[in-house]
């Protein structure tokens, strides 16, 4: 899994009915130290996370689906499956 | 999944059976702001894309086919599974 | 799926069952102009292709294995799923 | 598997059920020869692993969720599998 | 799949029961042309592989589980599933 911070979302009206009701979420990954990455994907929103919340995103279509829809086979490779309160890093 | 630009498709006769009748979309993946970025791909389409349209792509074999083929198990890594009409960013 | 160009083939007495009869095709990838990109990977034929043409490669186990052997659950991660017959880019 | 040492772990109450109970350890994948890398992921603990260890990290969602949980479909595509004693190079 | 030479292996006594009997090899990748890369890698081996073996690697859970101890859903995300006796580059 990442660490990433969510900075928008996307609006898609033409799109695989398994995405009806859920949002599309963008996020940038993020160091542990908190710093932006390069690296962005789009991850649906599995535990009512927020615009600016850390979160943690699985990509792999088994779990991403399972996490997301509740059943495996749908059309999600990515899904954000915590928002983090806290990181500790061994000092 | 990935927000991408269709840049183009892939005329293929000699081909598994799978994607018979399946367009396939060359795609480059694009950033949340809309440039290109260096990384393409093809893709199934699953949601009647066109040239030019920005699109939700999922990558990963059991989505993808599931996607594309309304089965798993086809011969499919990425798809098309959405058209994108917005992207917010937090301002 | 990834745009490549064969480029070679790789022989092997001492390998998994499941790859026995098929060819193990060295692969390069290539921009959607034809230009030769960095990656390589091996990928099961599973569509008679040769060496020189311009192919269609599917990553993922359960896609290739399916493409390549009629079954999932064989050790295959990558196969050559189409030979392409024209790159078409929007102008 | 990458090879990866544990720097340290992320609180997360806010997340998917499956998740519940387990430690998410934050990692940083490291050479051969032990050298840091720029790689960083978080992935659950299945071996009794602490901070400071090197380990093995098994990433994709079936093995993952497998090693974690005992059971394949959940919401995870990594999992510490192994506590490393000893890397032997060939000299 | 990839070409890599094997150049050790990981010694891990705390570890996931799927491991047990089993070699951890440490692989590098190469290039077709037989030169070392940076990506490096623990596979398990199913094909009596050996220290400086140029080998072949399956990288994905279903695939590389079914090879290395003949079930899916191990904790195993790659395995050796070849010893390459010759690549055959186009000349």
């Amino acid at each position: 899994m990442l660490l990433a911070r969510v900075i928008g979302n996307v609006v898609a009206t033409q799109k695989n009915q398994r995405y009806e009701g859920s949002r599309i979420m963008l996020c940038r990954q993020i160091t542990p130290e908190g710093e932006d990455m390069d690296y962005t994907c789009l991850a649906l929103d599995s535990v009512d996370s927020g615009e600016g919340d850390i979160v943690i995103i699985a990509q792999e279509g088994w779990s991403a689906s399972t996490a997301a829809t509740g059943k495996p086979g749908a059309a999600i490779d990515s899904a954000i499956v915590g928002v983090v309160d806290r990181v500790d890093l061994i000092s």
